[in-house]
């Protein structure tokens, strides 16, 4: 049974890199080769052909019935954060074996070559960059900043190709073409409690959220909290107050779009009971899958500085710290996604994805579709991290309709009927 | 010229101590011993006899017509926080001598004995408790509460005691009578704007504020900040920006009591700029020299705490830290105080205390009146602190003048046409 499977093969892939403290699996780490390793015997069992590309994106390929079409590509990573979860990246990469699995048990051909993709250092615990490998697979990366990357342990990123016989000078050649693949789909697991709260079973993603960061300081003047009458202070948290919950009402305001926007570090200083704050640093985290969405928040914060600078006679300073791109996924990719959900009776909601994926880089070249299952109370990146394997299940029935769907059972398979 | 005198203590007064980032004159310290053997001896060619305490309080008296009499009182303290300032309790102290300077020097004879007191251990900075000798003086304190303490050398308030041949099994003997002194009077700097704001020469001190602190933590709940719709989160910062604002408006709406309410400290959990903020600690400062203006708004604080459990999904624990009671200074003390200034043509302001004073310890037992003269920018415990000369003056000639109405210059010494 496909159930037992699927657990049997996330049961084995976690044995490398587990820990009493959840999985460290970091890209190009040996543990992340030896699982690799693992996963391509599995993939060449199935008979697939199997190669590393130059950056180390590992693609399994079963022909289709005219090899020379565009391949159906889905796929995910294997690498970890420190101490991370065992499903992050892993539920998608585990279930793409299992659609090649049933393909085969069902003995499905299909028109268009299929690919299964285990991108390369997709977490950016280990050198700081997240989605390499599909950053280096679509050229939206220069190739260069990579020379630079060190891990912690001051191993350079060109030494840790090297570990793994890639060469730092050849990786470009891991860039494909358009017209090399046709649809890419990524299942992975929501990392929110969206899913949850909403008691749907798979989430189709309506576009991945980029984030614009903020760096702000917020200076007036310290003074004696005793002695400072309330008329003649600065105060810096006061200011630092009104604009989180600023932020806070603009983010509500665009939440149709699924707009955030977060203030999650706040350092007060000196930081004493019986002294007035003198300075305050922010910092802000602004995301959204739709850029105009994310330039009002962006405005309306704006307009708040400028108010409570005159108000409090505070002077506030800001640094933008990124100001990436949102990635809006394809209209009819999604449509076809919803379609497979009520053709198989699986509800779902259309969400926006908050974190980055590596379908985010691929929908910039590829048209891209994406789905999410739950993560069990939104923990992600944490050992306490879990998705039970009927809700994998879920999310891989609607991933195998769409790639038989896009990649065309051939008529030579609907006469056996065979298809689904 | 007085007010070269004047300048000429204070100065070699501030070579005990003295560095260039502060004067560091802690109580009981070698420093502050020869500071006080210096001023002792000063007062004692001004005729006075001195003696120290069992706490070590330094009691320099000029004898009345009547010495039977309860003496008029005066003086501050001249130890000092790490790296404090040079005006800070010094102040009251040189210019209590400088006004038996300037009796001596008129010859002038009153009926009641007058007092000049340097009061050890105001700061806090030595040993955590501070005003212990005014406490001690006017037994506002249990003895056995020192014995424990300890500096962040490990000495003991034993040996700290010991070292300045005191005892602390003795220290009780500190204790004075009610009937021992008439009226006490504190000359010192602001530690505040106010003054300066408002270009007044002196402050009338209405009464001395005393704090009532709370540590409260408020719980929610940490999450992915791209995950985490605006209606999924329990930001525990956002919670602690509507309270700052709300104890802040707090204290506006009782500003005509003085009150004043303050957030120094908060720190947000686990702060970083990807995750909803889950746990914030904040502490909470309120002052007033009116009990139930600091009690409304301690009311108004609870009453929104409650409101943003409930609104925002919050836990919020509080712990009350002190609630320390204020003391409002007798009020035909502020009225003989202010007729002084009109007489000598000296602009004032009657303005609360936000800061403690040994005269707030002293009122407990005995009238007390309190006279301010400007801090530059407010600043105090620093290095930076500064009243100029002239500034001294102006509140030394007040409190002259208050000295000599409650001490009563004896009709001998009127008849020869030398008060004042």
């Amino acid at each position: 049974m496909s159930i037992k499977r699927l657990q049997n093969t996330l049961q084995q892939l976690n044995e490398f890199g587990y820990s009493d403290k959840g999985m460290n699996r970091l890209a190009y780490s040996d543990e992340e080769q030896a699982a690799l390793e693992y996963l391509m015997n599995e993939m060449t069992k199935e008979g697939m052909s199997v190669h590393r590309d130059a950056i180390g994106n590992v693609i399994a390929r079963r022909e289709g019935a005219n090899s020379d079409l565009p391949a159906v590509a889905f796929g995910s990573h294997i690498d970890t954060v420190y101490n991370g979860g065992q499903y992050d990246g892993s539920v998608g990469v585990i279930a793409g074996l299992e659609v090649v699995r049933m393909l085969n048990d069902e003995e499905v051909e299909t028109k268009h070559p299929i690919e299964l993709i285990i991108f390369a250092c997709e977490e950016s615990a280990r050198f700081g960059v997240a989605t390499i490998g599909s950053k280096v697979m679509t050229g939206n990366i220069q190739v260069e900043e990579l020379w630079t990357l060190k891990d912690k342990d001051n191993i350079s990123f060109e030494e840790a190709l090297k570990a793994r016989n890639l060469d730092i000078h050849s990786i470009s050649q891991a860039e494909r073409p358009q017209d090399s693949i046709k649809v890419f789909y990524e299942l992975h697991v929501e990392q929110g409690k969206v899913l949850e709260f909403e008691r749907k079973q798979v989430g189709v993603v309506s576009g991945i959220a980029a984030p614009t960061r903020f760096e702000i300081t917020i200076r007036g003047q310290a003074a004696h909290s005793g002695a400072t009458p309330m008329w003649l202070r600065q105060d810096a948290f006061l200011g630092a107050a009104e604009l989180a919950l600023e932020i806070e009402k603009a983010g509500y305001l665009e939440e149709a779009k699924g707009t955030v926007a977060t203030v999650g570090y706040c350092e007060v200083s000196p930081g004493a009971m019986n002294v007035i704050p003198g300075e305050v640093t922010l910092q802000v985290d602004i995301r959204s899958i739709d850029q105009p969405s994310k330039d009002y928040v962006v405005h309306r914060m704006m307009s708040k500085i400028s108010k409570i600078q005159k108000n409090r006679d505070l002077t506030i300073d800001y640094k933008e710290l990124c100001d990436e791109a949102p990635v809006k996924l394809e209209g009819e990719i999604i449509a076809s996604l919803q379609e497979s959900c009520e053709q198989l009776h699986v509800s779902y909601v259309e969400m926006p994805s908050g974190a980055g994926h590596d379908a985010m880089n691929m929908a910039k070249r590829f048209p891209t579709g994406m789905i999410f299952v739950p993560s069990k109370d939104g923990i992600s990146h944490n050992k306490d991290e879990y998705t039970s394997m009927e809700q994998i299940m879920d999310g891989l029935k609607v991933l195998k309709e769409e790639i038989l769907k896009t990649a065309e059972v051939t008529s030579l398979c609907l006469a056996r009927g065979e298809s689904k």
